[in-house]
Parts: C-alpha cells; sequence; structure tokens
C-alpha cells in the first residue's frame, strides 16, 4: 500500500517532522511518501494562510492521480484544509488529521482536548469538531500561544507551553486523552503522555491508520453526490 | 459608500447579472463596482470550484485594498467561498450572500427554504445552514439539477425547474419564504414570488443590504483573535 | 421610508435615548418616529414585565396600521417582546432588536457577548440567542446587575458596571465584539466601544438597518401560516 | 389540596370541558376549580391570541394569590401562554398542559407525535417540544386543520381528522404514543387511544397530576433569578 | 394502587432508606414495596457496576409480573440501569429516578444542578441529561468525591461536601434547583435545601409521584416498537 | 497482535460469520479469535436481549483478560452491548463495531445510511448515532423488518429486504453509503455494494481496523475517570 502524506505548508522542516510521525505506526508494508507544496506560506496559522496552502494541494493531488499510483492521501496540517475539495479529485481515501485523530480518540477516552495553537484559530476548532461529531466529548480546547514554526524555533518554551495547556486540560477540563492539535507538534505524543499521565494521540499518525484502514477494507471515496468528480466547465 | 461585489467564478455573464441585483435595492448614494478574478472556473458547482474561486479573491482583496477604497466587500457565490479568509485581509465588513440571505430570511418568515442548483451540494448547504444558525427554521434544501450556466444556457428548462423546486417547498415543506440559493438566479426573484405567493429573497441584494447597514453602522471586522491579519510569515 | 419605532416600557426618558440611537445610523430619506404605551412597566427586567408591555403593543400596531402609514416597525426591547404576535397583524416588517443585534454581529466577529441587565434574566437571553440562531458563536451573557433605568438613575455606575462586564467578556470569555442587551443601553456603543477596542453592537442601531434593509428590498412578512392575520374570533 | 385550573380563553364551554379532564386521574382528596378570564379570545389560535391571553391571566393570578388559598395553578392551553410571567408572581408551581403532557409522554413510549390544530402553530409548537428537550424523542407534529371550537361546532369533523391525524403519526411517522396539542381536544383520549392503539395522553390531565406531584413533594417555584418577584417599577 | 422500588444495588441500608424517600410524598392510598437484587454490586460506582445491577433487576421484574401485582415499577439508581430493558417486560410503567428528577426539576426552576458523587460519573449523568432533554437547562453537574456508601460509612464528611457542592452550584452555576444526584442521598433534600435557600429534589420521591401520575392516568408502556415483549427467540 | 473478537449472543452460526468478516480485511500477522457466551439469547432484537447479553460478556473479559493476552476486544453486536462497561475492566482497546463503522463512515461518503433489523430498534439507533456523533451526517435509519437469524433461516427473502432497504436508501435518502447494521449482515457488503453502486461497510470488518489501529499507535484505554477500574466494593 502506498500512502501519500501532504504537508500543506511549504517548511520543510515540518514536512520531515510529519514523515517521522506518519511511518511510527504504519504497516510494515506500507510505504509512506511525503511531500509538500512548492508555494504557499511556511506555515498554516489562520484562514488565509489555509485557503492558500489549500489551493496548492489541488495540484499536488491532480499530479499524484495522473502519474504517481498511491492507495490513499493524507492532508497532514490540523485544519484539515481541502479535504472536501480534494475527495472530488479521486476515489482513494483523503484523510484529514483532525477527523483521524478525533474520531479516534472516543474509542479510548470519555472526554478529550485538543492543545492547539494560537487563540485565532479556536473557532475554526470548535467547528471542525461539531463537523467531526465530536462536541458532546469535548472537554476543551486549549490554544496556549503557540505558533506552528517554534517547536523550530524555540523549542523548549514551546514544549513548556504544550505541556502545562495539556496537564490544565487534564486537571482542570476535566480531559481522559489530549490530542495534539498541529501538525508542528508531531513527534511529542510520547513526551507529553509520559507527563500527564493520559493518552495523547497525534494527528498525522492517526490518519495514517485510518487510511490503511479505509485501504485494507477496499472503501473508496463514495462518488455519489458530494463528492463526484467536478462537472464539467471552463477553467481561465 | 463604495461596495467592491465579488463575483468569484470567471462568468462576464454572471457577473452582469449579479450587479444588476446588487443595485436593485441598493441606497441612491451607493456606489456598487462588481468584479470577477481572471482565473478559475467558470461557474462554482463543488468544492474543488470553490476552492479555486476562493483563492483567487485573496488577490483580489489585496489589490482593492493597497489601491482602491472600499468600504465593505461582497462575496456573490452561495456557499460564500473564502469569506473567513479574506476578513484576515481587511477590516472592511465582507459578506457572504448565502449568510445574508440565510439571516435576513427569518425576519419575515417562519420556515425557509432554499432552492439550490445540484443534489451534489446539499450537504454544503447544511452545512452552511448550520454555521448561521438557521436549521431550527429551515424547512428544505431543494435541488432541483440545475447547473448554475443553465439560466444562460437553457434558461426556459432552469426557470421552469426552479419554480418547480419553490412551489414544491411551500405546498410540502411548509416553507414560508424562499431563498434563491446560487448567485445565478440573481434576477428571478420578484418572477418566483409571484408564482408562489410567499416572499423571495435574492441572495445578493441582501448582501448588499447588509454591506450597508455595517457600514452606516461604522461596524468592522473586529480584529481580535479570529479575524486577526495573518501572523508573520515566509510564503513562497 | 417611515419606521415606528416602539419602547414597549412607558419611561419617556428611555423612548428619547431609543430615539437617539435610532437616528445613528438611518439613511438620510428614512423617517422615524418613536413611541411607547400608555400604560404598563416603566421598564422591562423579566418576563411579567415583558407580558404586560408585549400587550400594550398589539394596540399601538393596531392603530398605526389604521391610521397612519408606516413601511416598518422596530420593538426596541432587548427581549423582543410581542415581535411574533405582532406580526401577524400587519404585513410590514417587525424587527425586534434582539434579533437584529445577534444576526449582524457574526458578519464583523467570531464570537460575541452580550452584555444585559440582571441574573434573572440570563435563561430568557439564552433561549433568545438559541432562538435566533447564534449559540454556536456566543461566548458569553454577562449580567452585571445593571437595572434598566440604572443609567438615568444612578449613571456613573452603571457605566462602570457595563464596562467592566464588557472588558471582562473579551478578556477572559473570548468575545471578539460586544452586544449592548438592554435598549436602556443605548448610547454607550462609542464609549464602550472605546474601552474594550472590539465593535460594539447597539441593537436599536442594528434594528433600524434591519428594517430598512427590509423594506428596501420590498420584503413583507409571509402571511402563509405563521404570521398569517389572526383566524376570525370572538374577543370578550 | 387545592388546585386552579385557568383556562386562558373566554370560551366557557371550553372551561367546562378542561373541567371534565381536571378531574379525570385527580387525586380524590384534591379540589379542583377551574377558570377563565372574562376578556380576551374566545379560543387560541396564533400568537396575537396567546399574548393577549397571556395578559389577562396576570389579573386571575394576582387575584387569587391575595383572596384565595391554591397549592397550584396550571394554565390549560397547549402553547402554556404566560406561564414563565405567571411564575415571578407567585411560589405556588404553575404547570403548563404541553410541558406537563410532553415531559411524561417520555416515560412510557419511545417516539410520541403531537396531534395539534392548525398548520400556523407548528412552529410555535417545534419551538415549545424544544424548551421542553422533547426533540430527540417527537415523532411528528400535526396539524390537521381544526379550530379549537370546532370540536363544540362540528365535532364530527374535527373528530374524524383528529383520528385520522393520530392514525397517521403511528403508521406512518413512527409514533408510539400520541399527544392531544389541544385543550379542545380534551375528552377524546380514550376515543383516540381506542382507534389507534397506543397511548394517547391528554395534556390537561397530565398537568393536573404534574401539579399534585409538585404539592405533594412541597416543591415550590424557585425565586432565585429566573422566576423571582418583579423588581420594583411605576406601573403607569 | 402498588408501586415497586427497586434498588438495584445489594446494600439493605440504602434500601432502608429509598424506601423512606418512596414514602416521603406517596398518596395515602399507594402501598409501597421496596426490593434490592440478591446478587450484584453493594453499590453502583460506574457502568459494569450497573450493569451488573441491572441484569438482576430482568429477573426482579420477571417474577414480580408472574407472581404479584404491582401498576408500576420504580428503579432507584440515579443513572436509570435496566429502565429500557425492563420496559420491555411489562406494560405496567417503569420509572427512573434520574428521569423522574430532572423530568419534574423545569417545572420548579430555570436552571437545575446535579450534585452527584464521583468525577467518573460525569460523563453518563451528561449523557442521562441529554437523554432526557435537560440540557438546555443543565447548570452545572457537580461530582464531590462522594461514594455511595459514604453515608453510612461517613456520614458527616459526606454531607459535608455534598453542602459545599450544592452551595457552589448556586452561587457559581447559576442553579436556581438542585437534584440530589443519588439515591443514597435519600433523606438528605430538606438538609441542603434548608442550607443553600433554593427547591431540593430527592430523586425517589420524584418517582414515586411520576409513577402514581401514570397509574393515575391509566398510561401504560406503549407496545408499538420500542417497548414490544422481546421477539421469540433460544436463551441458553 | 491478537484480537478476540466477541459475538455476543449464543448462535455460534454468527460467531462463524462474524469470524469470516473480522479475517476478511485484517493485517496477516493479526491473530483473529472469536467467541461467544455460552449463556444468553440466540440472538439481540432489543434492549432485554441486549442486556443480557452484554452481562455475560463481563466474564468473557475478565477471564481473558486473567488467562490469555489480547491486544483489543471487540463487541461484535450493532448496539455496542456493554462496551463502556467492560471498558473498565481492561486498559486494552475495546471497540464496538457500531461506533467503528459510523465513524469510519464518514471518511469516504458525505451522508450514510444504516440499514438494521426491526422498528423497535430505530430509537436506540438514534441514540447510538447521536452518542457516535454521526446525526448530522445521517441520510436515514432503514429497519426493514429483518430478524438478525433470518440470515440463515430464510436467507434468499432476508437478502432482497436488505437490498431494496439499501437502495431505497441511496434513491430517496441521498445517502452516499450504507452501513450493514447489523453483524447478522456480515458477509453481504460485497453484494450489496455491487446492486447499490455506493460503498457498503462491514461493521465487523470496521472494528477490526478500529482496534489494529489504537494498537499498533499504542493507546490504551484512558483510566482517568470515566474509564478507571471499578471502585472497591462487596458483590453478592
Amino acid at each position: 500500500m502506498r500512502i501519500l502524506v501532504i504537508n500543506p505548508n511549504t517548511s520543510a522542516d515540518m514536512t520531515e517532522d510529519i514523515y517521522q510521525s506518519a511511518v511510527a505506526a504504519k504497516q510494515s508494508a506500507t510505504k509512506v511518501k511525503v511531500t509538500n507544496p512548492l508555494h504557499g506560506p511556511e506555515c498554516v496559522e489562520g484562514m488565509a494562510d489555509e485557503l492558500m496552502a489549500a489551493y496548492h494541494l489541488l495540484d499536488i493531488i491532480r499530479e499524484a492521480e495522473s502519474t504517481d499510483h498511491f492507495d490513499a492521501y493524507i492532508v497532514a496540517c490540523f485544519g484539515d484544509p481541502g479535504v472536501d475539495a480534494l475527495r472530488e479529485l479521486t476515489d482513494k481515501p483523503v484523510v484529514g488529521v483532525a477527523e483521524a485523530a478525533i474520531r479516534l480518540s472516543s474509542f479510548i477516552s470519555g472526554k478529550f482536548s485538543i492543545v492547539s495553537i494560537l487563540p485565532r484559530c479556536l473557532i475554526h476548532l470548535e467547528d471542525l469538531v461539531r463537523r467531526y461529531g465530536g462536541e458532546k466529548r469535548l472537554a476543551s480546547i486549549k490554544t496556549p500561544n503557540i505558533g506552528v514554526l517554534d517547536f523550530h524555533k524555540d523549542a523548549e518554551s514551546a514544549k513548556q507551553k504544550l505541556l502545562s495547556a495539556a496537564d490544565e486540560a487534564v486537571r482542570e477540563d476535566f480531559a481522559e486523552a489530549v490530542i495534539l492539535g498541529c501538525a508542528g507538534m508531531s513527534g511529542f505524543a510520547d513526551l507529553v503522555a509520559g507527563e500527564i499521565g493520559v493518552p495523547v494521540i497525534d494527528s498525522v499518525t492517526a490518519a495514517v491508520k485510518v487510511a490503511e484502514s479505509l485501504v485494507d477494507m477496499r472503501l473508496k471515496t463514495s462518488k455519489r453526490n458530494t463528492y463526484a468528480p467536478p462537472t464539467g466547465k471552463k477553467y481561465k
């Protein structure tokens, strides 16, 4: 099985981190390729960033579909940018990391918190949780003012903020599991879990497992209505 | 007051229709300019189309902000593509036509239906209605298989489908008002209202009135959290 | 265009304040008349007050319909008393100030708070927000123990409570905009906005803009089902 | 125990019907008195009617509180007009018949339908069901075009419409119990139950049992916040 | 009327307490019998306990149905274990104490809190409240770390925790009534009410009143669909 | 990896069918063992059945935990009986087949339908869908009067009912994927998919993939609060 994991931003450092998380729990026979667009923001910290990043994914999928053979695609940014659009362009499963993490969390915990990045993302994350049906089990969304790239710029401080927010989620908000709400936090799941004593879910790892599951079940994206290929039209 | 109404698709015919609706109910002193991107799909009939269309709006807003002076922007496609992203790029109000129509409909009716285009858009429209808090008053969403450009290609047939769906909404679904769920239907509000005997809301017209209202109230987009300007970062 | 703004309570001072807010952002050609019932409570601070106030609006509308020519009516009390009933008595739009403020707030902010008056109103306001579809974007409802008439009796203290609650909403509850949840607060929007740095929405002003919008769009209250004229019957 | 059952409309015939339902299942020691206002509509078939009817209940309660000794009050119109307001004027339980019927129905059925009167009441009933937390178990609301007084004017036709709607609720909408959604239907519960083979709930009877329950439990309306007595003020 | 109140756990002390609450507000002619299973946990403090306790209720109901004549059954554990299953085995009303307390609370208060036992029960209680349609009026669920049997082991400390949590619910969470969320708290309603000044609802007492109400109304469990008798099959 | 798949009913035929589905898409190295309780109903077609079946799972898990080494458990009945209780007894993931199917379906379709067995299960399935956050994407629940064992007693007729209901879900209810809502339907996924042209999800297969995913991610059930081991107490 071949899975293409796409980092929607243009930071090669993050692409490498994402690769590490993507292979952390994969089946041995699964081949994971990681890529990122040539153009767009180096990190996604808002909705304009997300729109730019999502746009460039269209070409990546189109090219992958025509030249390569992948069994599934993963969009590795915790906002699932462009996922709905991409599902129209292929019948291979397209998995967003947020959806994967949120849906898997409920199998092993009563309530979960998401520790994410900036307060400006709060509403977007609330909308995602509602969209994925997680609102009844949401303990809290923490946005401890971490920038996406802080883990490369000022790792120690970012780690402390992450740990402190995760700990608060467990102690004050009744979280029984914590989801790392940024692909840039990939690789810190074990560290955080060790400190706070509840399961910690890395979203990239979760998405790889969901993608493998769908492929093993031979499930493809339904082409009836919502995710049918785009209708014929002119593009300028 | 100067309002820029942006048709997110590249069909000049639709841009002209949208202009007619935009000026239909404006204050006499309001100046409306209509534009559309140079690039992108000629119509928006799905989520890949929407993503492409939304992307090109970023440049339109950026340019408008730097060279021109508008008091508000309207995105004239009944899916409100890119509206959240655009709100980060300006403090002038950015109004989506779907939000305007859905929110205004409840002041004059108990239940409303949306008559839109294709079954593939159903879920996207349901999500929009929920996002704008209209789900408790939604009578139905009708998707009578009308293409966005059908009003220019096969106007008579499109009109019959539209009338028939609107009529069904009123007679069978308890709709007390009908929203035209596609900017391409602009200009048919009076015709439909005449046939079905309940108020019919043109979304472009609604958006102009909301934009004027916000400007007259001197309300600008809040720059705290959600719609703050994009954080500093590199773009490739 | 002629709009009748009705202060549902019998305080002439508040009627005058409401007039100031009503004209603050109106179109120049709009004529605003303000009135209040001869009978009923001098302020509305609970549901018995609201019922009494609402009852007397019926006669005001009936008389206005038969003797005068208005294009729209506004009920200027942040609980929208009687609005549903009044809509049965006329086909002119009837706009409640709470609905107008809540619906407009979402065009310019991600989350909003309402700063209102007394803790006893909390549930009523929560019900209103849900009715108008605002619950997903509600940051908080603050009820800092201000009486409706305090702005005339002890203005300085009332103002301080209002400012302090609004500030708390922004700093602690993630509000990105604040709605003044009492017609008695009309006139303080600019002051509060200046202090807290986010948009502040005066509900009376918002209602005037919504009423103008509906009139300009030639939308009247749907007479199908919910707001049909009362059925024929005897009244004792 | 003494319970005052108030028919909010001015039809003496209905008041008598309501009395029959009120005593149908009461404890032997309970004394039921029935009354109706002197003024207001002879039936309640919309929101203007409801507002008028509710207003006159204020005086009934005030007088009953000062001159008489009742242990509980019942508002016997399936829209629960004025109940919230009345709860401010007394610490005796005030029970609306709709709330009583909706809340009791779930103890003996999985899904319930309400058979009520006119399509114009649909939204109001949906709002009531949501307010009382019944939406997840609602099978349907039927409004088979029965006028409130039809049971006295054209009883046979009204009965047929009622039976036919109830039967449809069970066969097509998966109703497992049926609530009679109008106090004017009081007295038909046994007839309908005999025809459709599922439990049928008379709302007036239900309200008497809830009132007795609260009184026996010595529960009074909480005077903290929502239902505290009206604040001091002038009334004109 | 004869009501069988079943304490689902095997603690005879609690069965006795439950009896006291069951008879506290019953009609004089109602005969209450209390029982508990021979097998199962001595208290129910989680979902495995609840499953075990619920299982043994099946035999109690089956035996009661075949040998005795009861008019209604009550399951006296604030999680309503097995209630849905038991409703299939009899057409007599089966009332859970949590459902009774939650549904009755809204007739006398705007917002309610539940004071229950352990944090591990939080989600289960949230699910119950949602199931019974109480979520819009829920102020808070308090779980002050009281074990079910603590009222017999360390009564003073348990009482203090209960009082302190109830007081916090009123002062900080806007509760206007408090439900005692454990049958083991039966008997403390008056004490708590005296301290906190708002109505306090004992769930066992509430369930008796609901059961009496249903029996007086001659309402039996609907046998259509959800609660039909079990289909024919082999049991090993 | 070793997974124990438990058929909660006592039908050996169904246990064998379940085994076939369990191994259909498993990783090659995963060892699947299937079992069923010695006692309990031969099929689960209601809530009393479900309670009995669930009870006997407690012993299966307890024994498996003490004598054997499994990495995860699956409860293979589309009602997820006992899953919450079992999660308290082990820290290995316990996966219900309904939860697995419902959560995975949304990665590959916009709207899903569940085709299940009997109308009596409708409400229970609606509650499950809501619990797992699927309500916004639910197209319909079909209950075409198929008994759990009909696939062994009258396979042809059962198959026809299944196909016809699935087809109706797609054509009339806008389903884009169909979940087989009974473990007894295991093995018909390919047949149904071939007929209706949209993805069909076998719940047992889905649960195996979710269990493998959680084990590969080294995620165990959180022992904080909800799923902590039962508190110490006496059992009789």
